[in-house]
């Protein structure tokens, strides 16, 4: 193998990128804006311009880049395609890989969904380190997740394994997900749900609680006071516990994973998540898979690089 | 790759055994009985002696077998051991490729859980045919099941990979499942859970029905009275398929198959499985992976041979 491998993780705002050596450190990171004007035409140009100025200035050259792999905001297909990445403004089938590996000299490029491969850069190099039978689920506005098998992403047929912020949890939610659902995972255990949960409990009696006094309620603020002993947020976390560990519990029925991850900006409230989750999935889960190992992911915004590069390696 | 290989599937009554060309034809299948005494310790030389029989009669040397594959009713591990099959009388740790490939000439032996065995025949010769993307649904007396991915079994961290008959779908139920949860999918959709069922709606109502005309409720008879239009058999088999068919947009969620296959003695009712099953699919699943497809089960009794040898290919 070469020494040197690129990481790149395209996000509507910016894209983010690495430069790695093949055995797993990381050299250098960069960040450039993403160009979403014309249909989003400029985004690989301007990508591949930036890494061979990364590359210049250190004096590398492309024959001793093994790859580079690329994380997108879309459907990403085992030939290299991506299919309507409406974030980025693309509005059809960019033939992604091809597009990126000719204007970089032809270097091998892979391509995958950027929760995907966010979720094996928390495999290899995160939360999941040493495993290689891993389930990333990050805990932010939505809930997306990824499931990795013998260090493989699992994409799915239609490009949805992983969707488990759209796990049905409930038959009686009258509120509409945005998916069109109701009774997602995604309605009570991301941020947002967790918010959203707390306003109907606040509204639904007159407790007193600390939650009361905030402007603006937010996840952390939940855990935050959950911690300092509020009654209200306590229930409001064991709440957020049950129906996260549950869900584990089902998937732990089809994949029966090594180890969840939790990451995104819920997980920042720390060991408190994995001690609620772990007694409900416990409460819940097969008897053969009660002993799943649960951790907190440690990459942060770098997963999606790390996860990147890791493809072609 | 030489031009023969076994396929091997241990039950707790008897074993099958099929010898195939290694291009998938199936030449002579067999069975012999299982002989549990003393620990079961006789059940491989039995196996290893009918495979050597069957071999010489056709006048076909060992050395121009590419391997046996074999699958058990326990838990098998990535090393070729099983871990406890109480079924065959194992109550520890059997080296079973070792055993069986000592007692064969040292050929090549892989060892499968029989539930994923059988699943992978489906998927390489029966309903998945033409997908490496599947799952496999078997609705007996419980209900087992296998997720392939890429071909390859999933077997899971502890064995339980492709427990889907323990997903939990009801927080209400009061009677227990078989694993000591409440709420199990196999309490509902499996053979036995369809006649519970029906059981516990003629009992609730006194509403006319054929079905209260058998001594030995069966799930047959519900779906067999279901197309011959009774009523109370209609409202039961809408029941079954909303269980199902939402246990399957759970399962969507997370691995996203290309098709579902139901196969197991309930699957013989046919295309009004499929029907049913997919209707309450659809109303449930993501919006990405709606069109997933079904099958019923092909190979019956023969899926465990043939994913057996798959295993060896």
């Amino acid at each position: 193998m070469k020494k040197y491998a690129v990481g790149i993780d395209v996000g509507g705002t910016s894209v983010k990128a690495g430069l790695f050596l093949t055995e797993g450190t990381l050299l250098a990171k960069w960040e450039i804006t993403t160009s979403k004007g014309e249909k989003g035409r400029h985004i690989l140009p301007d990508i591949a311009e930036s890494v061979r100025a990364m590359l210049k200035e250190r004096g590398i050259a492309l024959e001793d880049v093994e790859g580079a792999g690329i994380g997108v905001p879309g459907a990403a297909l085992a030939d290299g395609t991506v299919n309507k990445a409406v974030n980025l403004g693309w509005d059809g089938i960019v033939p992604v890989a091809e597009i990126l590996s000719g204007l970089l000299g032809g270097i091998k490029v892979k391509v995958g969904n950027d929760a995907n491969v966010a979720a094996l850069g928390e495999m290899w190099k995160g939360g999941g380190k040493g495993h290689e039978n891993v389930v990333v689920v990050p805990l932010g506005t939505g809930i997306g997740g990824g499931v990795i098998i013998n260090g493989q992403i699992i994409p799915g047929a239609f490009g949805a394994a992983g969707e488990i912020g759209h796990l049905k949890m409930s038959d009686t939610e009258t509120e509409c997900c945005g998916c069109g659902k109701r009774g997602c995972l995604e309605q009570y255990a991301s941020a947002t749900g967790i918010v959203r949960m707390a306003r109907k409990r606040l509204a639904e009696t007159d407790s007193p609680s600390a939650l009361r006094q905030y402007e603006a309620l937010s996840a952390k603020a939940v855990f935050d006071q959950a911690k300092a002993g509020d009654a209200v947020a306590k229930k409001l976390v064991e709440e957020f516990g049950e129906m996260l560990g549950t869900a584990f519990s089902l998937i732990a029925c089809v994949v029966d994973p090594e180890v969840f991850v939790i990451g995104g900006g819920v997980s920042r409230a720390g060991e408190i998540i994995i001690d609620v989750v772990r007694k409900y999935y416990r409460q819940n889960a097969f008897h053969a898979s009660r002993e799943t190992k649960f951790a907190l992911a440690e990459l942060g915004n770098d997963a999606g690089i790390y996860g990147a590069v890791k493809m072609v390696l």
